[in-house]
């Protein structure tokens, strides 16, 4: 995603702590208070602009939504979705989530949502990618027992790496579609960067795999 | 594949006994005596025309061979091709191959290989897809510990349906590729199928599994 310089965007996010955290890592093991029902939270890592996670909280309100995204100029955009949507199930942590266990306790979340990461091809940035086996664990510390990943990309190289690593971390596959859209799913919420990439006739991996 | 009615098949294939296993259930713990040189053996389960079969056991002199092909008007085709071939290292199984463990000591077969099997596309026939866990159970009973499948098929919904249904069982997928002639894998041997499809620009999907 390109980046923009927003000399206003951090100011604006640390003026919305209703859907900002401010201090994150002091909400460990507390994020149900932070929402007005204690039902189950599912997070985004690599949230964007954040539309993909304000829509689900939107179509599903029995559950809380927390998008993770490091960059102020983008977490900004996410921001704005969220004030535009005015919903009381989605949230907004602008920081790095390289080590998940400093904001959640084991258990404290339900799933876990990768969209459209970053595809790191070089095989020397493969620690980077979100599907690594060392972000697997960081998912795995905080997620409930037999908990999930959902995870979609246009990447094909990114989605075979990923089913390998999951695989090989001991994770189960349990629903694989290599043509999303023109699968039988039903429910999907596009990101702004699938709604434009799927438009041009590509194909969107898909997979949920279980812990 | 189209079947045709071949009413010399059956003799023929009767009387090639050099390449046609004539008792296979009577093989059952001693293939390597029907082979000149005691090596590893990598058994297809559904050979039919033999080409694939046949071209790695050219390419790969130091493993035994063994094609399973039910139908005899598609197991003589592939005599005729080991025929022509003269090789030491290649036999076929004109049978059915429900049940390897008729044929085969648990740990006398190194290597599974499934190639462009019937996608039975219908879920009441989902039972007869050769990854189905029945199948995936008899290919076990009778590899090595840790034994592989190496499967590839240009059916799109019968290889996300054997990703899911080899990780459910309990196997790690290794290597995956979902545009075969597209990635870095080398050696592939083509079939007579796999030509005529990949020609039409189609991708051809492949996994390696590991029980």
């Amino acid at each position: 995603m390109r980046l923009r310089h927003k000399p206003w965007a951090r100011e604006k996010v640390d003026n919305n702590p209703q859907y900002v955290a401010a201090a994150p890592k002091e909400q460990k093991g507390k994020w149900k208070e932070l929402f007005e029902s204690d039902q189950p939270i599912h997070i985004e890592v690599g949230t964007g602009r954040g539309r993909f996670v304000t829509e689900m909280a939107r179509a599903n309100p029995h559950i809380n939504y927390i998008g993770i995204e490091k960059f102020t100029s983008v977490a900004v955009d996410a921001l704005d979705c969220m004030l535009e949507a005015n919903l009381p199930n989605v949230k907004l942590i602008n920081d790095d989530a390289n080590e998940l266990a400093d904001y959640f306790e084991k258990g404290e979340v339900d799933r876990v949502y990768l969209n459209f990461s970053d595809p790191w091809p070089k095989a020397r940035h493969e620690k980077r990618r979100l599907t690594y086996k060392t972000f697997l664990a960081s998912y795995e510390n905080v997620l409930v027992d037999n908990g999930e990943i959902h995870f979609k990309t246009d990447n094909r190289v990114l989605y075979e790496y990923s089913l390998v690593s999951m695989s090989q971390y001991g994770m189960k596959l349990k629903f694989i579609s290599l043509d999303l859209h023109k699968s039988d799913f039903e429910g999907n919420i596009m990101t702004e960067y699938e709604e434009k990439f799927s438009s041009k006739g590509n194909p969107i991996y898909r997979v949920e795999a279980q812990f």
